[in-house]
């Protein structure tokens, strides 16, 4: 047994394959979003511009947000100290779950430490609890349902992508009394289209199965009061369980679940990853309340942003960049090498101070890399109109082919 | 199918078997720790004393700790806005694994969102890089540990807790060419004894197997610079891989691994729970980074804690009370019922205003239900004789036995 030939060899493979991995090593610059300091590869940090962070509407530097944050800091200080059952319950975690619930909807919702862990504990449960489940999963389902959904050790029907008759299909195929669970996304992050929510509803009715949605790209985003395309969609009241992020538009951390209350009960009772684990620290959870509170009200964010992915989409479309077909606020560029991509990205960075991060399996398919653009509220045309500038003449200096 | 039904019968098992749990709901005065308000079943927060915490420091509220989080609040903003590979790798999370890795002696550290998703994410990728894995698991492992070996679907030999001949028994009984995988504790969190980690390496040595060590008890409170067991023991230099939790004894949130820079890399390049998840805040980073700074130079800390635990087990003896065996920080109780564990809890926050939260199945087995009492440097002596002269009323109302 030679364990350090094993892991040479795991290491060799990512190299061979060209999807080695370099973090890039930066700080944000409050008040400047979407400028940060790099500290990759220079002599002292070099500025640049970020346009692949998910704090999509640039929550995490909110003045409502910094200022809950700063108050819960000096009134309870850091960490919970405990898990949510011994010492780790405060009083913030119980209102920004009444304040969740409400978002959705729903009679109750439950915090976890972050969205992938919310997608881990609560499909594994869930399939456990329920005996004989069968999951029936987007292919294109994010790696964290997959795990909760292997973890579970139910049997599992993979659908293609959005693919209404293929879920029928595999539907119709199990008995009546067989438990079911679909288990979907909104907003596809890495493509940018959206599930037909109304439908798959319509047909969890029809075969009595349970509905799973992960909105974790669309919270805070969509709706008047930004629950999510359910919340745009007025679907969210047809949905078992709701699950979003904390982390993302709402610019903070963490993960939650929303759903009846005899489901939060089921799962906060019974999930490993729930109940094993010291709860979010009330400096997030402050923060993260104060943030819900204020994209509930104000649609000033998502209109900017979403404004901003128009344009970027306009101006990459034009210069005739490989710009996907994205029905959301993602701006995704097909590149389809792993190599290439991160050669874009390269030079993007050391030249035009422009950080967009290459994506490469497995966080989408081999053959399917991409750089992935997340313009902001505060990216302005100015900087797209450069950025698309930029990319063009590196298209042309890689021979990459641009649409006529 | 009736899931509801299924879902109640769930709910209606654990109040049968009188462990359903309800969540204290409180808040910390910072300052003025281990005061804290207690919103449960009052009108108004009610004053409380913590003695169930695992800020076993209360570096949660140290000065240095709260300064720096409040300079990266107001520097960086509240999240990080992506994962480690895509735009969450700040500067701070390279500093920290850097101040990490230098705690434990390693060539480098990794940082994860708790405690748990470092055991679970660590532990299954671990087993699945090395083919035909066998893991040696302690019976008393932590359930993010045990969920880690499950998930990774390698074979999984569980050695009676702390049994150095049973677990060589099973050791001896592979071949020398599978690759093995010890996984054990430093402190025991409900038992309050500690692992015999020379030995257990010397087991290693002589069959070839890996360690991987969960410290998360440990680090902060023991060894001169606070690197846990393993550094009180001088033996982290012959543990393959020392696991952590930035949530207990440092204060914050947040879990990480410590080992050889190619491992470290293997698990970074391949875990899903650490490539899929969006980074920790750099606020509570920041705070780690201060909290790990002050402990390795500070002991003052240590040694107050280390002190109130031994009163608090002098006092508990002397008066007759069931304290178990523990040779460390812990102060476990033993009472053996889950209905009166909860009882004498209840009894004595409402009457007492003490806040100690009655152990329960599944946390530890079923006939050892107990109450786990953490005393840490600002718990005084009035406060603990108090807290034993309650205890003894309680004992004697509920007609429970007291040593003669």
């Amino acid at each position: 047994m030679n364990y350090d030939q094993i892991f040479d060899q795991a290491i060799e493979r990512l190299h061979s394959e060209g999807r080695y991995r370099v973090f890039i090593d930066i700080l944000r610059n409050k008040g400047a979003y979407p400028n940060a300091r790099c500290f990759a590869g220079h002599n002292g940090p070099k500025d640049i511009t970020v346009w692949c962070s998910n704090d999509y509407l640039a929550m995490g530097q909110h003045p409502k947000v910094i200022t809950a944050m700063e108050e819960a800091l000096h009134d309870v200080g850091a960490g919970s100290g405990g898990t949510r059952n011994i010492g780790g319950n405060t009083h913030y975690h119980v209102d920004l779950e009444h304040e969740l619930a409400d978002l959705h909807g729903k009679e109750g919702a439950l915090l976890f430490t972050s969205g992938y862990v919310s997608n881990d504990a609560t499909l594994s449960t869930l399939a456990k609890i329920l005996p004989g489940c069968v999951i029936f999963s987007d292919e294109l389902n994010h790696a964290s349902m997959i795990a909760g959904i292997r973890n579970s050790g139910a049997e599992k029907r993979v659908w293609r992508h959005n693919d209404l008759e293929h879920l029928e299909e595999l539907l119709a195929a199990e008995s009546p009394d067989v438990p079911k669970l679909i288990a979907f996304e909104s907003v596809y992050s890495m493509e940018g289209d959206v599930a037909p929510i109304h439908a798959i509803c319509d047909l969890a009715d029809k075969y009595n199965a349970l509905t799973y949605i992960d909105e974790v790209h669309a919270v805070g985003m969509y709706g008047p009061r930004g629950g999510g395309i359910t919340d745009r969609d007025e679907a969210a009241h047809r949905i078992t369980i709701i699950e979003g992020t904390l982390g993302k538009a709402f610019g903070v951390m963490g993960g939650y679940i929303a759903a009846d209350s005899k489901i939060i009960d089921v799962i906060r009772s019974y999930a490993p990853g729930f109940i094993f684990t010291t709860s979010l620290s009330p400096v997030l959870v402050a923060g993260v309340l104060a943030s819900v509170r204020h994209l509930k009200s104000s649609s000033v964010e998502r209109e900017g942003q979403q404004a901003a992915a128009a344009t970027l989409k306009r101006l990459f479309r034009e210069a005739g960049l490989p710009v996907m077909d994205s029905t959301t606020h993602i701006v995704p560029l097909m590149v389809g090498d792993p190599v290439k991509a991160k050669k874009i990205s390269d030079i993007l960075l050391a030249e035009y101070g422009v950080y967009v991060q290459p994506i490469n399996y497995p966080t989408v398919p081999r053959g399917t890399e991409r750089l992935r653009f997340t313009p902001g509220p505060a990216h302005t045309e100015p900087m797209m109109e450069a950025l698309t500038k930029a990319l063009v003449e590196i298209w042309d200096r890689l021979e990459l082919r641009l649409a006529a």
